[in-house]
């Protein structure tokens, strides 16, 4: 389908559910592809940092990517994470994307190499070039090591090399300065009026709503799509204080990103092994594996992700 | 006179106006006291990072808050920065100020040294124990190297050892889980009710207040104390819209932060620099000088800057 | 060949000669192995960061690994690098290169993902035990981010799992440290004798011998094989002010790897653009191109890394 | 007494014996003043890191430089640290050290602000010219957040203005080429024959010597300056294997530093502790007492310190 520009709305990054043997189970990944429609979201974002996308094989991803855009069947948009150290392998997945069928890509810079701003911009324009799809860039210094700077994204946005970005980075003050530039709450006659600017965080969405963002990425979207979906809808509607109150009760919900004890695990293994139980207590997906190297979550972990579903009314099926 | 519980509202960090031999320039602080107060502000920060403190003597440190209780002759409240490396020189900057007659005291973690959330703690305490006057905890990673966690901070508010946090984190996720900690869109409820969130940033107050924060301590409400206090009254009013649209005007302005080329000075010379030169286009201080070793600014970024005031219809005196 | 335990001596991390589509210049390749072990290396590494194995292809480096054991021909054994962001992926790589026929595997801790020690042991444990073949851990936190401790180190040192470390974090005191902890100078005494301590410095080779390093694995080492190998026969010798004067003509000609400006490219591009600029102005390989989307030196640096070789005495073909 | 030019040897960073009270213990001081004068060691760093600078009020500095200077009583030059955040502070440090009679100043790039290269070299320059002492500077980015370059060290020592650099960045790739640019093992050719270059590190001294540098100001030297003044003379000597020798043995030593709990104390609260027990146990000191907020050693980090001492064959008066 032709991905609507500017894409705005609630675009989870869509969990990878895993089998025991650490394959990809493609029934329940089918299934919470329905969970997240159902829930009435305006596009997915699959193979994102949240899908696990670096620690599945090439083959893997590929089947990520078939089993959403069948399952997708033209609903949502689908866009594809493409994500690798450098330019010459985000190329080869970039193919096998759009062979898949996806309407966007997802990249992020270069990393593990130390790169400069000059080599940032041109990788983002080869991928374009090259792969015709809409393109956006992920902005995750944490993972990536560089920041992308407004001047940079707002460059790229009015040359059309980007679609959007996807904002991870934490840095609402640079958000705000780009959303300014772009010509803020009157998007529409700025230099790039199809340009979306999507937010990767959980716990700020009215804000960035309200400072004029397109849309939301949010991990914990996988979980309660419906609730992120309010909130867009009361902010798109101007009931701040509606946007603000489910903004809140996510914000609580949260807690289930950090349920895995921080001397045993790492920061990932407890957002995404939090996410998994919570899809696996409401019955969306069948195991709640996290990739290898990733550490399990353990029984009272699991048991608090329980309590703080029903905290925020979801009833389990298990 | 008493501190509000909680306060709330516009606290600018106060500029600490210098003349050409690095001295204090008392005559123009007074004058940026009565155009602050004048512009409605809710109180005074003397002393922060905006303020300078960390170039001025103790004696000139003195000097400043003597004039800044002075000017503000109790029609609103004094916060004094007692910055310092550790705890021992912290309380000898806390018992100037309190001699001084200010209302509260405004506190970081220790710096230059490697410190743990232990000791941290028992920092706050101790200030708060010998000191008496209310104390906020100043959290500014860039500047200390380490970030107050949300469970700090929140332990240290329930025990009410803190009356409040001035966040220039930029960590909007961190801010908005304090809050729900502290009990959210109604504080009144939580176990800290008088506790204060004030946010650092210039750019994200319109979110910041959305999400539940009592106010604002934005560098750049020296320069335009109105526009912040506009901002302010429409958040408390529930004009989202507006609040939003003062935002982005403000966001335009705050460019006068980054007039100084990164080439040639630190991010430090060129912020303070600017609101500096700002200050003594709009007639307000005497001389632009920042502390040395910081570089001044060119003609070039002077007149960068007084063509961002003309753009935001802030008439210039010179 | 059976790799030697501990491996000792000089082992290059290959650069990889590209020709100007991109393309592995097979022929350059195996010059390159030729003028290395002419120069009296004890190993050769292939698919390190020097060898710009980020930015190749899957097809890419399995060309690489091809050559450089068909150009080794046994006579000197060969590590290759399986680096990639988790164990899943990595897990690819390392059976390819076992099916190259290398003689060891050398991987990096995970990155781009928030991984815990926990799972970075868990990580070498299951490449070793799926592979079989001895396994180094590349400790490069500029690149992935975290730091490998001397006590998972020196735990994994002494289950057997791995058969050394390439230490590249330029953090000395913790090479020291691990290298007492493993028996220091009379290292066949402790635990761990096998195990091999490689230091991937270029600028402080002279110092990890003398600490009792087993050798050193330098990107310089591509330009001028020979002077390292002087400089680890000096040490083994015990005439240790030879070793220092060696090692500070190679500061000296480490220049070449500053070249680039560093307003103009990132660190990476210049390091191997000067690596490779020098290989092609001694004749060893036919183009000095670096990987997509690294920024080419301009003729001006390239003229630089000319003068620095004929400086160090360094004859060049062209 | 007249600074050597360059100056060379051990110089200890002296630690600062409290009473219980947090106040300065004198007569302890002047013994430990005496212990390290008779170890052998070549000069004295007052008022350093290891020092707790940071954590004493201006009238304890003071203290305790008058009571070096006067233990010292001319045998060794005494160095005084002049640490704050920024020029007009440090400044008025500066001129108490003289006031004290100490014979060279110490002083870190500015911190808690971020500053600018050009910003740095002027700070160092105006310490220079208004105080006429010897100026060392202080490179310790993980307390100051800034890596002074080799460049600018480089340029400060050829113009005069900088006696010397005491390096605890742990880069000692970056202190090779430091002492490369200003003429290697042959420095007295260079263009700064005076300028000294004195590591910080425990654990690399005799890297360091190698290296060309000429002294090493090593925290642990407060417990066992015999052993440093050791393995300087060896090195002197050539006896380089006896060198490493004595390193190794410091290295293992050097454990002290590590005894409190990660999980229960900062770094330098079990560092200053460790090294304060120790000193007790030897008899030099009378309290173990670190400053406030700095949590205590517990019993079981004390024992551990007493077995390493004893290891070390440092019997122990206590």
């Amino acid at each position: 389908m032709a991905l609507p520009a500017p894409l705005r709305g609630v675009v989870p990054p869509v969990c990878t559910p895993l089998d025991s043997e650490g394959g990809i189970d493609r029934a329940s990944l089918a299934r919470l592809v329905e969970h997240l429609i159902r829930g009435g979201v305006h596009g997915l974002f699959a193979l994102g940092s949240t899908g696990e996308v670096v620690y599945l094989t090439d083959a893997q991803r590929r089947t990520v990517l078939d089993t959403v855009v069948t399952a997708a069947a033209g609903r949502v948009p689908v866009l594809a994470g493409v994500l690798d150290t450098t330019t010459p392998r985000v190329l080869e997945h970039a193919r096998v994307a759009a062979e898949a069928g996806v309407d966007a890509l997802v990249a992020t810079a270069p990393f593990y190499t130390r790169t400069h701003p000059l080599e940032i911009a041109a990788h983002f324009r080869r991928i374009r070039s090259e792969c015709g799809l809409p393109l956006f860039a992920y902005d995750i210094p944490v993972s990536v090591g560089t920041k992308l700077s407004t001047d940079l994204v707002y460059a790229l946005a009015l040359d059309g090399i980007l679609a959007g970005v996807k904002d991870s980075s934490g840095d609402e003050g640079g958000l705000r300065r780009l959303i300014t530039a772009l010509g803020g709450a009157d998007r529409a006659r700025g230099g790039a009026p199809g340009f979306s600017v999507l937010t990767g965080g959980e716990l700020t969405v009215d804000a960035a709503l309200l400072a004029g963002a397109d849309g939301v990425v949010p991990g914990l979207g996988n979980v309660d799509p419906d609730a992120y979906v309010r909130l867009h809808t009361a902010a798109r509607g101007g009931d701040w204080s509606l946007a603000s109150a489910e903004q809140e009760r996510l914000v609580s919900l949260f807690a289930i990103a950090d349920v895995g004890p921080e001397d045993r695990m790492g920061r990932s293994s407890s957002a995404l092994g939090g996410f998994k139980a919570a899809l696996r207590l409401l019955g969306v997906i069948e195991e709640q594996a996290t990739a290898f190297p990733q550490i399990p979550l353990d029984a009272a972990a699991v048991e608090r992700v329980a309590e703080l579903l029903a905290d925020a009314g979801l009833g389990t099926a298990r």
